[in-house]
Order: C-alpha cells, then sequence, then structure tokens
C-alpha cells in the first residue's frame, strides 16, 4: 500500500477521465450537452439517480475528509478551504460525462459510457481493496461510507450495457425518443379519461377510517398511470443515500469511543469515583462491574435511538412521496385549493426557479439535520427512560424520580381524582338526554365545581403545557425532513423556508410538465415534422391523438358522450391550468403558419 | 413583628369572615347559591374577575410558600403536601362568599359583600405594613407578590357600595334583572339586524394589506355590540395577573443574587479563575473590573429578556382576545367552517364540559409556562449575542464566533456568491415574457446549473435547515400560552391539548350562550309570567320582541322586506345551530301548553 502510488494512480485515471470528458463533450451534439432534462425526462430515471447518488456521496467525502480532492498532496493542504470549495465543483464536473453519455442518444454515447462507468468503478473497488481501512474515526468507515458509491457504479455499469444493447436491437432513434417521452403521458391520460378508474376514485374520500388505512398512507406504493417527476426519484434516493451516510456516521463516532472506555476501565476508575464522591458499591471489582454495565446500557440506548431515528426518517420520506403523489395529482386536475390554503397562480416566477432548482438540495439537507436532532432527542430520551425508569426498577439504584414520585403522590392523587370526578360528574351530573340531544342540566352545580376546582385545575394546566411543549416539539423534530408540510400554523405557513421551497418547486413541476401538456405537444410536433416532408415508417401518426383518446374502443353510440367528456376534460384542463394556454396558443399559431391545410384535412 | 400575635389575629379574622360566609349561606337564596352564572353573567364582569384575580393571587402563594395556610403553626408544618392540598380548597372556599353576595341580588347581600371586602382588604393591608418584609427571594417580595391582590380588594370594595347604592337607587329586583340580562342580547341583536353595520364588516376582507392593520389585530378594542363572555374575561384578568407574579418571581430570583456575587468579587477571585486557567487580564483589579462588566452584562440580559417576554406574551393573550371575538362572531353566524377545519356539530358533550370548566385555568398554566419558557430562551439568546457580538465588537474579547466567521468566510462568500448566481440567472437568463406571461427559456442552461449546484445547493439547504428549526422553535415558543391555535400541523391539530380544550370549549360556550337564544328566552319567559297572571309595571313587553326588531323605525314600504331578512336571519341561525332547535321547540311546547291563547293573541 504506497499511499504515492496510488496517488499517481489516480491521477493518472482521472486524466483519463478527463480525456474521455472532452471526447464526450465534442460527440454528438455540438457544444456543452445537457445533463440531463430534468422536467421532461421520463425513462432512464434509475441512470440520473444513481449518478446523483455518486455526488452526495462524494459531497459527504468533501464535507468530511481533509484532503478533499484526490490528486493533492499533503503538502498543498495549507488553505484547505479553497481546495474545498474547488472540490464542490470538481465532483459534479468530474461525474458530468456519465449523464452527458446518456442524453447523446446515440450508440457512441452508450458505449463511452459503459467505458467510463467500468472504469470509475474498476478504480473505486480497487482503491478500496488495496486499502481497506482508515485511520478516522473508525477502521472500515471508509469502506463502508464508500458502499452506497460502489454499488451506485456498480448499477451504472449495468445500465449502459443495457442501453447499448437496446439501441442496437434496431430501434430506431426516433421511435425510442417517442417512446421514452410519449409511453407515459399516454399512459396518463389514458388513466384520466378511462371512466371506471375515476370512479374507484371518487369513491375513495367515502371510505371509513381504519388503521391499516393509515399505514398504508405511510408506504409508497406504485399507481397506475402516474410517475413520479424525475426531482423527486432524485430528491428521495439522494436522501436514502443521505441516512445511510448520517447514520453511519452517529454509529462510527460513538461506538468504537464507547468500545476504548469500555476497555480503559479499571480498578483505579473506582478509585477516581471515589475522589469525587461517588461511592457506586463498596467493592472495586463491583465498582467496574456498575459502570461497564452503566455504559452497555448507554451503548444500547444510542443504538434504539438510531434505530428508531433512522425508521422514522424513512417512514417519513415515504410519507413525503405519497403526499406529493397526492399534490401532484391533485395539480395537474387544477384543484389548487385542495394542495394550498390561499389561491396561488401556477405560473413561472423568478423565485419558483430558484426553489426548483435548489429543491432536491434542500430535500438531502433537511433529511441529514432531522436525522441528527431526531437522533440526539431519542438518545436523550432513551438515556432518561433507561437510567430513571428501567435500572431503578431493575436494580433499585437511582430512585431520584421514584422518590420524587413518592413526595409527590398526594398531589398526584388529588390531581386524578379530581380528573376523575370532572369526568363522573359531567358524564352522569350534568348533561341530559332531551329531543335526541344532550343538554346541559344542573347548572347551579356546574358552575360551583368549576370555582372550586379552579386552583386544582391549574396545576393540571401545567401538566397539560408540558405535555403540549413535548408533543409539539417532538412532532416537529420528526417532520423536519418533510418538505410538504409546514412547521408553522397555516396562517403563517409562508413563512417556513422549506414548504415555501416546495410550494415553489411544485408551480414549476405542475406549469412545465403537465402530462397533458406534454402529449399534446408530441402530437403537434408530429404533425409539424409530417408536413416539411420528412417521411415516417408509421403512417397513422397523424391520428395517434384520436386513437388516443379512443383506445377504449367505445360502442358507437357512445362515441359522442366520449367525445363531449374528452372536450370537457381539455376544456377544464385549461381553465385550471392558465399556463398551458400560452404553450397551446403559440404551439397552434406556429402550426397554422406553417400547416393549416394539414391541421384541417386531418 | 410577634409573628404570634399576627398568627393568632389571621385566625380570629378568618373565624370572622367564617362566621360571615355561613350568614351569607342562610340568606337569601336557600341551599347552597350558585357562585356566578358564568353562561348567563352580563353585569359585574368586573366583580367576578376581581375575585378570580385574588384566588390566582393566594394559589401563587400556595404553591410557593412553605407556609400555606395562615392558620398552621410551624410545628404542624411536618406532612406540607396535605396542607397544601387542603389550601387548593380552602382559598376558593374562603372567597366564596364574596361571590355568593352578588349573585343573591338583594340589598342585604350588597351589604355584606361591602363588609366582606372591607374586612378582607383591611386585614391584608394591616399585614402588609407590619411586617412588609420577608426572608424569602427578596426582602420586598412578599409587598409585591400582594400587590395585585390588593388592588383586586380595593376594587372589590369600591364595586360593592357602588352596587348597593344602584339597587337603592328605586329600581326593582326585577328590572335590574331584566337590564342585566337582556340589555347585551339587545344590543347584539340591534347590531345583527342593522343592515348598514353589516355592509361595513362584509366590506373588511376585501381591504387590501396595510402594516397598521396587522398591528391593530394584536390590539384590543371593544366593538359595539358584541361582549366578551365571562370565561373569556376571567381568563384574560387571571393570565395578565399570572404574568405579573411570574414575572416578578424570575426578576426576584436572579437580581438579588447576582447582586450578591457582585459584592462577593474581590481580588482572591481572579486568584481562583487563574487557579482554573482562565486569565482574562494581567492585572487583578482589571480581572476583578472585567467579571463585574460581565455580571452587569448578564444582568442586562436577563432584564431585557423578560421585557421582551413579557411584551411578546401580553401581545400574545391580546391577539387571543381578538381571536375569541372573532371565533365567536362567526360562530355565532353559524360559519362553523371559518373556525374549524373539520366539520364539528356545536353540541355539549361531556367532554366538552369538562374543557369549558378547566379552560379559565388552562389559560393561567399555559402563559405561567409559556413565559417562563420564553424568558429561559430569549435569555439565552441575549446572552449569546452579548458575549459573542457586542463585547468582542466593544472590546476585542471573546473573538471565538468572529474566528469562526474569518475561517468559514470563503465558503460563506462562495455561498452568497451562488445564491446571487441563481437569482440573477433566474430573473434575466430563465424567463422571459411572452403573451402576457413568464415562460421558462434556455433549459439547457437551467438544467446544467442545476447539476453543478447542487452540492452547494445542499450546503444552503443546511443552513435553511437551521433557519426552519430556529423559527418553528421560536414560534411555538411565542404562541405557547394561545389556547385558539394550534402548534401542530392542521391535520392532527387535535393532538394539542390546549387547543382541543379551547375547540371544546367554545362549543359549549355558543351551544349555551347564544345571544340570540338568550333573547328569545327572555321574551318567552316574559310572556309566561304574564300569562300566569302577575302584575307587571310595563304594559308593553310582550311586543317588546317585535319593537326590538323594528327599533330602527323603517319607511312603511320597507317594513315587508325587513320583516323577510328577520325571518331569514332567525331560519338561518336555527339552520345553522341545531342546537337552538331543541331549546326552541321545547320552549315552544311549554308556551304553547300553557298559554296557547296569548301566543295567538299577541
Amino acid at each position: 500500500m504506497a499511499p504515492v502510488s496510488l496517488a499517481v494512480l489516480v491521477i493518472l485515471s482521472l486524466l483519463v477521465k478527463r480525456r474521455k470528458l472532452c471526447k464526450g463533450c465534442l460527440n454528438g451534439v455540438p457544444g456543452i450537452p445537457s445533463p440531463v432534462n430534468f422536467l421532461e425526462e421520463e425513462k432512464n430515471k434509475g441512470l440520473v439517480a444513481t449518478v446523483f447518488g455518486i455526488l452526495i456521496c462524494s459531497l459527504c467525502r468533501v464535507i468530511l475528509d481533509d484532503n478533499p480532492l484526490p490528486f493533492l498532496s499533503d503538502t498543498s493542504l495549507q488553505n484547505r478551504e479553497y481546495w474545498k470549495i474547488l472540490a464542490l465543483f470538481y465532483y459534479p464536473a468530474l461525474y458530468y460525462p456519465l449523464l452527458a453519455c446518456m442524453t447523446v442518444r446515440h450508440r457512441t454515447g452508450d458505449i463511452l459510457g459503459s467505458m467510463l462507468s467500468w472504469l470509475h468503478c474498476g478504480i473505486l473497488i480497487w482503491q478500496k481493496i488495496e486499502c481497506p481501512q482508515s485511520a478516522k474515526f473508525y477502521r472500515f468507515y471508509s469502506l463502508l461510507s464508500a458502499l452506497p458509491e460502489i454499488s451506485c457504479f456498480i448499477v451504472l455499469s449495468f445500465i449502459y450495457p443495457a442501453l447499448l444493447l437496446k439501441n442496437c436491437k434496431g430501434a430506431s432513434k426516433f421511435a425510442a425518443n417517442k417512446a421514452s417521452g410519449r409511453s407515459y403521458c399516454e399512459k396518463y391520460l389514458k388513466n384520466i379519461l378511462n371512466k371506471n378508474q375515476q370512479k374507484a376514485r371518487s369513491y375513495n374520500p367515502n371510505q371509513s377510517f381504519k388503521p391499516w388505512l393509515l399505514l398504508q398512507s405511510y408506504i409508497y406504493t406504485s399507481q397506475q398511470g402516474f410517475q413520479l417527476p424525475m426531482t423527486l426519484v432524485l430528491s428521495a434516493t439522494v436522501a436514502t443515500i443521505v441516512v445511510y451516510q448520517v447514520a453511519l456516521l452517529v454509529l462510527v463516532f460513538f461506538l468504537p469511543t464507547m468500545q476504548r472506555i469500555q476497555d480503559s476501565i479499571g480498578d483505579d476508575f473506582a478509585l477516581m469515583l471515589a475522589g469525587f464522591g461517588i461511592v457506586l458499591a463498596e467493592d472495586k471489582e463491583e465498582v467496574v462491574n456498575v459502570v461497564k454495565y452503566y455504559l452497555w446500557a448507554l451503548e444500547v440506548c444510542y443504538i434504539s435511538a438510531l434505530v428508531i431515528s433512522c425508521g422514522l426518517t424513512v417512514a417519513m420520506l415515504m410519507r413525503s412521496l405519497v403526499m406529493h403523489r397526492t399534490n401532484l395529482k391533485a395539480l395537474y386536475r387544477g384543484a389548487v385549493s385542495d394542495v394550498f390554503h390561499f389561491p396561488q397562480k401556477l405560473r413561472p416566477t423568478h423565485s419558483a426557479i430558484i426553489s426548483w432548482m435548489s429543491f432536491t438540495s434542500y430535500q438531502a439537507a433537511l433529511t441529514c439535520l432531522g436525522l441528527l436532532l431526531q437522533q440526539t432527542v431519542f438518545f436523550l430520551c432513551n438515556v432518561f427512560f433507561a437510567f430513571l425508569v428501567i435500572i431503578p426498577l431493575a436494580y433499585g439504584r437511582n430512585l431520584i424520580l421514584f422518590k420524587f414520585l413518592k413526595a409527590m403522590w398526594p398531589v398526584l392523587l388529588m390531581m386524578a381524582l379530581v380528573v376523575i370526578l370532572q369526568h363522573l360528574s359531567a358524564r352522569f351530573a350534568f348533561l341530559h338526554k332531551e329531543h335526541l340531544q344532550q343538554e346541559v342540566t344542573n347548572r347551579r352545580i356546574l358552575y360551583l365545581l368549576t370555582y372550586l376546582l379552579f386552583p386544582v385545575n391549574f396545576l393540571l394546566g401545567l401538566l397539560v403545557g408540558i405535555w403540549r411543549i413535548v408533543i409539539s416539539a417532538l412532532y416537529n423534530i420528526v417532520h423536519l425532513c418533510r418538505l410538504d408540510l409546514s412547521l408553522l400554523h397555516h396562517a403563517v405557513e409562508c413563512f417556513d423556508p422549506a414548504y415555501r421551497n416546495y410550494c415553489h418547486f411544485l408551480k414549476i413541476e405542475v406549469s412545465q410538465s403537465h402530462p397533458l401538456l406534454k402529449a399534446a405537444c408530441f402530437v403537434l410536433l408530429q404533425l409539424l415534422s409530417r408536413h416539411e416532408g420528412q417521411t415516417r415508417n408509421k403512417p397513422t401518426d397523424v391520428e395517434e391523438g384520436i386513437q388516443l383518446m379512443q383506445s377504449k374502443k367505445p360502442v358507437l353510440n357512445k362515441v359522442k358522450s366520449k367525445q363531449a367528456r374528452v372536450r370537457w376534460w381539455v376544456a377544464y384542463t385549461l381553465l385550471k391550468n392558465p399556463s398551458l394556454l400560452a404553450s397551446r396558443a403559440s404551439f397552434l399559431f406556429q402550426c397554422t403558419s406553417n400547416g393549416a391545410q394539414t391541421m384541417s384535412s386531418s
């Protein structure tokens, strides 16, 4: 394991990669190829998601490592901040060809992509095999933190060959293009126009509340005819990887340190404790055992807190996805008031564009912060619970809480009795049924009790207040990673920066990539290209729009009602999404100037 | 200051009071007189509020003092908890005659009430003059904490004679009864039926947003034709007194201690600090000066935090009152959906009764907790701000924050530049105006920037996350004392115990003391008593209901439209408040069985 040779090798490999980057740039499309059509990409979501996963892994390395860039020697680390800033831009540029090869949509691109991903993957795996241990935090931390990166690269090195195979199988470039863009829009449209499904959907809100429905609302399952947009897929992937990285970091920060402390405890530790006046037991051996037991309990608390917080975060992310889908579907329908409390215009503004650009990274950052906060809070809660409740119950030590309860029991008993008295009297003395409605009776006694119990209710109110503080703090901590709900009261929800970001993001998503709009655009584009005299393989392209509408093969006497419904849907969509109108009008204008005859004849 | 003589005197005074209590009980109404008709009392709200103020002051004494009851000697304080529990019930019983004298509505009651309040007031003032200083917390704490109690007693000893004078002025018992109950209902009804005012009201929501309107919404000013119900007046009074008591307690806990520490700092203190390795200055004299300066800074932080938190709490209480009025008016109108997010039935249930009973005390308890929490948080914030920003800027010490910023400035500058870049590009490069609408353009560059800036946006997201944590925590801490809004997201707001309490409270308040219902009941009761053959002074009582409706003396040709409006109002009220229907039906049934002819003839 010669570090110098490794460094040289990494630098060489980077040079190789860079050459390929230049090739990738000049190949296919002239100029800089767009990294990925975030708003329009329907296929290859997995590929983009893996590249973003690789990016977030290297971002973690940049933030945590002393040496952010692999080609830096130790002497040039004098001003590390500048190198870190450089690294923030270097890694996206480094992995950029991996995306660019895909967007070229050509066999050469696929070949280059496969080779690049194999090379990256090979170098990373070889590097980890050469030196699997690192000095930082924990021996295997470097290896473990690279696991998601390696798996992303492996996935990538399978996706590109698969793409190449698909492209080689004779499907023309146009068909691939069409299939990628059209298929989802078609499915969405078919689903929307399907009468039976609509009935099934509209039946949902009338269902009664059941616990398993609540549980189901926290599990994201794919629905027919709806795909999450690219940005949401990316944010979910990135957030999941962030959860893994943060959990790993939290774990290796704590466990090895605890292990080391446990190993270092000896008889002298008991003396030291005695010096501070803490006598845990009479025997030295026993003191060591007790301290070790306490440390073990701490470890258990820490790990259980980590499990709880990871589980909750993943559940929250899943719930977020469900809510994203619900919100997007509502906005596609035009039901703006179902999503936003205040009327909003679904139209791109400059702040909406900024929010859309930063949505994925905000989701990742909030997941990271939320997990750290949850871990801290749940760890403290677990420690309190273990040391004040479980250990006293099991071993009769640390009886602080129980002593406090013992001193307070008359007051607590009295409060419990008063609560019971209020409940019983309210149920049996102050209510009587009359004319099928419950009415208040015995008002004099009610007023008397209200007055007399005022001081006791004040004490109960203190408990209620503490419960209010606890429950609102817990709720906010658990829901911190969710951008789709505001942590503030709904009257001031626009002051929550994350929720505002989400609202703006939805505006761009809905106004710029509405599936109906996209389907219409594809049909119109095909009409245009046909008019320009290019030959197509399929002669039925023109009628596709109409075929699409009649895909269910209706009975003849139902055609008219179906057409009416289709028109109504279009009108409704345009009415509720005025942003579509502009695109539609402009397209129509273009079409009429170019091919008015084609339009009228078809 | 002989403590024994004082104890004997207090016991004697209590005996006197108790004799009066028994007198009060047996006088006037047989059995236990109702303390106060919380739901129906319209006049004398001030009297009830002062008694509750006295009660909350004595509750504070009970919680804080070692000796909860004045007649206890020091030897019987072995099991203090039991005495405290007893005191929780003793004080309401002790001040109960002060309320009972008012509800008797008789001259004797007023005389007794005056004498009782004078006696209480005299004893308390004499007691404080005899021994104004106490050993606990601070010399004058006992005196200062008794100030609201004394002022309440003084107000009380003016109210009772005033009541007596009013009663003696020849107004009969019935008229007083009627005036107290009727006047507000009449006013409310007149206000509701006044066409011009309605227009003015309906115009409000269309007004544009102005800062002074926001400020105005935090200041409670009385509105014509609407009075807050008794319970809300009580809760506001009690909460204000709680703010005073808690602020006083917080102040005397801290300031004398700090003063004592400041006095005890000498040259040896510098040596002690040097022993811990802290060298604030080279000269001993200077070290003492620096430490004294720091302590003074701490004091300033503490007092400013107290001022801020008291101001915020009072503002929140005022805002609560405004919201209570808005909510009550909406519910009186029947606009349930304006107040509750989910449809609720305005009908008394057993949990609603419990919530109604405990509303005032919960408000007081939450105010207390909220103020304490705010004080802690703002004090910490002030200390951080003073010691990390102001003192470094002024004296060049404690440069921790500035050193951190200096180390981080390249990253921070880069992040600021990226934000500016995003804003500029979003405004000028990615948006162009077309057909009066802004559309997204230059998509390729937009996607490229989105991809390249992903790591930087992640860092920005961390800042946004921290801001989200800070703002939601501050919001919840400041709004903790407000029961009229939920601290949880609106989908789970019913899990907030305080907000649920408020919702239930509103249900009882609206269903049981709707002004229209009360007005109708008064008219019907008068009809009944007239039918039973009792002579009344005023012969026009029967037509009062109709006069009430026509109090504006309309032009003849407008009578019909007015009648139609009146009928529509009644129908609308009944439709939206089905709970009124039961009372109405039952009353009508009773009336028709007793006096069908009277009804038909009038």
